[in-house]
């Protein structure tokens, strides 16, 4: 990996292309660089000018008196190839790449481009971000290396005095990169960085978080995603931030289909299954928002109380409106929030301040009585002393300044001292005075009321993540198969054909302590016959073996429940004919095996992520997962913890109340294993049905089929 | 009803308790009238003063020189009465009742108060608004009869000149009431009225609707609702607003446990069930939101394309950014829009336009150059001419204003002559000069990405419910039962018991068509045998009929598929020897029925809402219902339409894929009609199962249960 302080705290920064020219982008670009308070060296380049924007420019990159750190290239995308080796030869360390006309172009010769520019980057070693890309502001250093209308015109930056943490911004698409600036700051929000990657032909979106991770002036990240390139990097990254406590939160585009399309025609990038990315967000902390503002509204929550998580997710709303706290309770119980009544100590320590038409039973409803004689901030204080509850909202009017004012000082105090985190919504519009006090003192004030009970979900919900943390390391009583065990698997499934049915796949599973139903593969009805009275005698499934017949039932090459010589063998029969009449089957016998005892049906799976590799699925069988779609999925490795989660989020959950849900808790554990050590080589994996027996009866798993991954390495 | 015109557009307003003290209430309240300009007379009355704030004062209201229409009270809750009263001899039209301390007080006098006030207002036939309202202005005649923070400062009206259409606000609470205005104003929204209702001791919200709707200044209504007091007012309010396409947005409080607490405390209305609300807002197209900002824009694109709703949820994104039309892409998806590709024409058109970075195949990325070359407003245009899209977002950036002076007048003219909603987003934050234009011109400008989705799904969902009311009318060919057959029906009800069993019930709902499976009420083992005989000989159910044992299976008095001389002897004896194991348990006999053919198992219901009553519920039975909650909710009458799309709304749809639905809609018809009938008179009337057999094999209902009203009407 590149030296990314090259690129984003470049000591010296050289303009390939700079220009006089105010209206285009070229001129821009040095103009907006110029008007900021950047203290390192900046160096025009320029064929054509001597001078350009009062500095000296200079005819190429080799030219330049000394070796700079970043070069900026705003030349058309068919110069950028040469210029970029240019400066690799020039010893420069880092390039930002503005222009158009690369892989987003749809066409060859822009693939072509950018494929020679990734070709440079490597064999200098820069650190290269673009092309396509909106550019950067390090708003620490004061350098802005963009052409964002938003850094044109506005001078805001960080408010040194801010109590807050800041906010990093890392967005492929730079449009909506620079837009957290713009909204942002008025709403009181300190930020360090925004930095748009356009179409990541080197860097990617989370090299550039991990980077200023390390580099560590952010407390809080925000991400624009189209898509993540490189699945170990994001879970390097993610783990990281989340060990660090500093939590991403993202947007991910690309969810529909004509999303999806925008994406592919914009940076070039297949947007990635919603799900998958879902189930990765989930594992590391990562918190997705729905817009801009949802996104800032949970980053100021962060900002603010970060490192102040809430216990729980119990909430004491403070009002002064009782229409809008009963608003407010709505809101947060739709987010998944409590709203309890408070205990009656609490209640006495408030009621001494209520007229009689207020309410402290929660929402605390002090009416406008109560904010004249209290303030805002007393009664928020007496509502967050509670026991009952882990955080707190006051529900305002902040377009008159004139009562935060008077609460400037009792804000501070509050706002340092407070173990829970306190949260302000404003019913009416904030004045920009009151937006400043209450950003200066230290807490997040809202205007949007579900973001508000959103962000204080967030909180809650990393602090969940982070315990979980600690919790899920692997349970060292659940053994791999040992080494030899492991390469006898790796062989049989390199010899085994590119489908391998439930006789094939019984002795993989087996090493994880996955057992099927007992089973035997017969070639005759009369070896059948044998088989079954060998199982007990009890009624057995026939179940023809052909790795051309994934999907038995539906061929009529399953017989259920038969019992008895005589329909055995006729059952024998007919699934062989069945089978028979498959175009092009190849039979590899019948499994006779014992029926599982009645349950819950359930079906485990393993599939490839293109992106994200081996996920894990656990879903209600039968119509449960064909017409309503009830299955959880997670990364690989599922621990005990993670499993029972996932079972957790099943809509049907309630049909397991009995079941053995810690056997089942057990073999989805184990599938996990057997998925994180061959992975690689399968495609999917169904355990299909699995069946859930009421407690401690156990679970059946009645059907194996394992596809395997077509490109395998071996 | 009295006259509300007094009330709201009054020629002359009497302000009781009028003071010179500015800090208090009854000093704001005169101060906010006489700065705003309204041309009626004003006259202060007060005890202590000869003059109040520049004006004449009146010891008394029968002292004031004319019979004024309105008197606004703000003296203390306890000589409210005596106030009141005072103002019906001097022949007072109207009076608004600002103090607090009445019903929401929670104690007996101040519902005393209340309830003095209602007699002196039935006595006089005044119009009385609150008590503890904040108030009202009504902003086309410049009258603020208010406190309300938000008319103290501000001096926005209604711009004469914007193409829009005004917006009514009606808000039980006064705090969130006010806010809409604090929050519209700056979008460039025009209002016409905000009306506080408070306790809603004699108006309520929907009166206040009615009277404006009646006035005819609005053509939005956003109303802030705890609870609807009067089901027949909501319903003749909503139908009459839905007939002239006059939109209702509402805010609905009290969904969650601590919101109803909220408003039970706030204004002492007990907040109704959330779902019925929900099932009674789609059927007269009433637009719910979930918080202020989400109203206020759903308000703002039918204030500016109420009369031009689009024909379907086909959109069009037009955009400068490709991140942020892809962003908007997935919201659209989100929020039930479509965004499909635009035909090759469209394409063409557009592509003229574009650089080759850019896209035509929707979202359509005209990218900074396109905005350059032809500007939002022909980007928008072209893609509005697709055939494929019925309505446009276009995506912008409307920080700077330069761009949109440009293309003021293009705006306007598009905005007057496109046939399809044009709505605008903008990813950065609009500045004031550009919202202006924007508004002047007739768009609706978004800040929230979500709700301009949601807003152009709510124009949509409009336009269905607007189409649906021609194709619902009740169908000829369903005919009620006679009068006689109502009147002997009404007479079987009243003898009845509380509970009807199945036998009870067959023969009253056999009068609306609805025929239970065949079957025959016996007391002994061998009618049982000889009634399974006369039903075919066929496996037979057998349910003991008893009112005390309404959950027959659960107590065992239910046996199914029987079938055989003995194996009924025995089931017979089994299920009555269950049934006498209840205690006080009365027993009717046993029913015996023809099982019925398998199908898909639903719920069928009528049960009485407390606030509407009669509301059907259709579910899909079994598990779905218990663990799933799978179930739809419509008010009655249900007209054929209205049940295929109930229908249509079940997660668990697809299970009826194959099934008879045209049958299953004629039951729910039929059950409708029932409920039309007699729903007074019942508490619930459950069919549980219905069998839904595979198409065209019809339905069946294979037990009923019907629970009467306690306190029936007769």
């Amino acid at each position: 990996m590149p030296d990314l302080s090259a690129l984003l705290s470049p000591a010296s920064v050289a303009v390939i292309g700079a220009s006089p020219d105010l209206a285009g982008l070229r001129g821009r670009t040095l103009k907006v660089m110029l008007r900021h308070p950047y203290r390192g060296r900046v160096y025009p380049v320029s064929r054509s000018h001597a001078s350009v924007q009062g500095l000296q420019a200079y005819p190429s990159i080799d030219k330049v008196p000394e070796r700079v750190d970043l070069a900026v290239l705003i030349v058309p995308a068919r110069f950028v190839p040469e210029e970029l080796e240019r400066c690799g030869r020039a010893g420069v360390k880092a390039a930002l790449i503005l222009a158009s006309g690369f892989a987003e172009d749809g066409n060859e010769s822009g693939a072509a481009l950018q494929g020679r520019v990734a070709e440079s980057a490597r064999r200098y070693d820069m650190a290269v971000c673009g092309p396509n890309a909106e550019g950067f502001a390090n708003l620490a250093l004061g350098l802005c290396a963009t052409f964002s209308p938003v850094l044109e015109e506005s001078n805001q930056f960080v408010s040194s005095g801010s109590a807050q943490g800041r906010i990093a911004v890392v967005s492929q698409s730079g449009g909506v990169g620079f837009s957290f600036l713009d909204r942002g700051w008025p709403k009181g929000l300190a930020f360090s960085h925004v930095v748009s990657t356009g179409n990541e032909g080197c860097l990617e979106s989370f090299d550039i978080v991990e980077h200023l991770l390390d580099e560590g002036s952010a407390e809080v990240f925000v991400v624009f995603l189209e898509s993540i390139r490189n699945a170990r990097t994001f879970r390097r990254v993610a783990g990281k931030a989340l060990a660090a406590g500093k939590p991403i939160v993202v947007a991910k585009i690309g969810d529909s289909e004509p999303g999806r399309r925008a994406a592919a025609s914009h940076t070039a990038a297949l947007a990635g299954a919603g799900a998958s990315y879902r189930a990765m967000f989930r594992r590391y902390g990562v918190i997705e928002g729905a817009d801009t503002d949802e996104i800032l509204d949970i980053a100021a929550a962060f900002a603010c109380f970060g490192k102040r998580l809430p216990r729980g997710r119990r909430v004491g709303i403070a009002t002064a409106s009782g229409g809008a706290g009963g608003w407010m309770a709505d809101a947060c119980a739709a987010a998944g929030l409590q709203v309890p009544e408070l205990e009656r100590e609490a209640r006495a320590r408030i009621d001494a301040h209520l007229p009689s038409y207020g309410t402290s039973q929660n929402p605390v409803d002090g009416t406008a009585q109560a904010i004249r004689t209290i303030g805002y901030c007393e009664l928020a204080r007496l509502v967050s002393l509670s026991e009952r509850v882990d955080a707190v909202i006051a529900v305002v009017t902040a377009r008159n300044a004139e009562v935060f004012q008077r609460e400037r000082e009792s804000l501070g105090r509050l706002a340092r001292e407070t173990p829970k985190p306190i949260l302000m919504w404003s019913y009416t519009l904030p004045s920009a005075e009151t937006a400043r006090i209450v950003a200066e003192a230290g807490f997040p004030l809202y205007t949007d009321m579900r973001n508000c009970a959103r962000a204080l979900a967030a909180l809650a919900d990393y602090a969940e993540v982070q315990k979980e943390q600690t919790k899920t390391a692997p349970d060292p009583t659940e053994k791999s198969p040992s080494k030899s065990s492991l390469d006898r698997i790796g062989a049989l499934l390199e010899s085994a054909g590119p489908v391998l049915c439930e006789y094939e796949a019984t002795p993989l599973l087996a090493e994880y302590g996955i057992h099927m139903m007992e089973a035997s593969l017969v070639s005759t009805a009369q070896e059948a016959i044998a088989a079954a009275s060998a199982l007990g005698g009890g009624p057995v499934a026939l179940k023809v073996q052909s790795p051309q017949i994934p999907h038995k039932t539906d061929a009529g090459a399953v017989a259920l429940g038969v019992r008895g010589a005589e329909a055995i063998e006729r059952a024998y029969e007919n699934v062989l004919a069945a089978a028979r009449r498959v175009p092009g089957a190849g039979i590899r016998g019948v499994l006779v095996q014992a029926m599982a005892p009645p349950g819950v049906e359930m079906l485990l799976g393993i599939h490839r992520d293109a992106t994200f590799g081996p996920m894990l699925t656990v879903a209600l069988g039968g119509i449960y997962v064909e017409v309503l779609r009830d299955a959880a999925l997670a990364p690989v490795p599922v621990a005990r913890e993670d499993a029972r989660r996932l079972i957790a989020t099943l809509r049907g959950k309630a049909l397991l109340k009995n079941g053995d849900t810690e056997a089942l808790i057990g073999l989805v554990v184990a599938l996990s294993r057997f998925a994180v050590d061959h992975g690689e080589r399968i495609e999917s994996l169904d355990l299909n049905p699995v069946i859930v027996h009421p407690a401690p009866g156990g679970v059946s798993a009645v059907d194996a089929l394992v596809v395997k991954r077509q490109d395998s390495p071996g």
